[in-house]
């Protein structure tokens, strides 16, 4: 048993910190609203962390952007190693990416895919695409023509860029209508492909 | 022989009028800079229209990306309608559609596709997409899959939405290494594609 005097600064200490709640908000906000309408005041409201605190922390958008692009590169590494420990086979190790982006078809449809619907601000903001935003883009693609590879396919680059594009193109249209069951059936058929590979 | 004085106002009468250099110039810079980065103001500068007359035509960020995104979907619309006539073969006009999109690859490479690129922004604005914006989104698909439809494929749907993501999708690589290559080598498998149906 315990008094509510004591329970309270366990669930202090469960809390994430600052950083961490800054990030939280930033991806949340940057995936629902874009870059371009985030800002770092609402970040900050978002997170609970006082105005007067924040600017500890993000200074300005770009900050706040470029944040929100390090941890979703650090994620996609993080799922690829994950993929790559526990499946063997190459094929099943595509169907596992493609598992991955099924399993955020409801958030997709929503407000587009995480990764790709960044790309359109992210290349209007800039001249060049900076190494962590190129990282990012690019990582699976790599890693996808890896697996290619791995399974004796010649046009292996042209195979990783198509799954991709399967995909994130059907991103487009199932945002459009609110529809994630036009990525589930995408996500069936890339499936397909792979299989008959 | 003309002096400078009567070549003068011919210059003028072909010169388009202000609401026609408004839609241009909004649709150029809504391009290459997405929406939430144009300003009724910039539009304004770029279209050559004094500030004190652009609220005349426009009064809002709102009134100018329903231009945009009504005038590319006239724009669909004429695309469309002309293959249908120039072509009678449903892998012909599939494969001129995918002519239609390689012809922008160098565009598309540089500032994204220009159809795909707005609907990001345009589904974090709304909680529902605008009868304009679906229309544009999904004006393409409903027409591809009537040739699938046509060429007896079941499943005409799914191929329909497959052949649009395999290029829309190839747009954000495209334009992360900024090479328009990604996009021609993406057109020419989905003409094999066709060809193999």
């Amino acid at each position: 048993m315990t008094d509510s005097k004591s329970a309270a600064p366990a669930a202090v200490a469960r809390r994430p910190g600052k950083p961490e709640r800054l990030v939280a908000a930033a991806m949340e906000l940057v995936h629902q609203q874009g870059i371009e309408r985030t800002t770092v005041a609402e970040v900050a409201k978002a997170a609970d962390v006082p105005a007067g605190n924040v600017y500890y922390y993000v200074k300005t958008n770009d900050d706040v952007i470029a944040a929100v692009v390090e941890v979703r590169a650090q994620q996609v590494r993080t799922d690829l190693a994950a993929i790559g420990a526990r499946q063997q086979s190459p094929k099943e190790r595509l169907k596992s990416l493609v598992c991955k982006f099924a399993a955020r078809s409801e958030l997709t449809a929503r407000y587009g895919c995480p990764l790709g619907s960044l790309r359109p601000e992210l290349g209007k903001r800039a001249e060049r695409p900076s190494l962590a935003d190129a990282e990012l883009m690019l990582a699976l693609a790599g890693w996808a023509e890896e697996q290619f590879r791995a399974l004796g396919r010649s046009g292996s680059r042209d195979l990783a860029f198509d799954l991709m594009a399967g995909y994130q193109g059907c991103a487009l249209p199932a945002s459009t209508m609110r529809d994630p069951g036009l990525l589930d059936s995408a996500a069936c058929r890339l499936n397909e492909r792979i299989d008959s590979l």
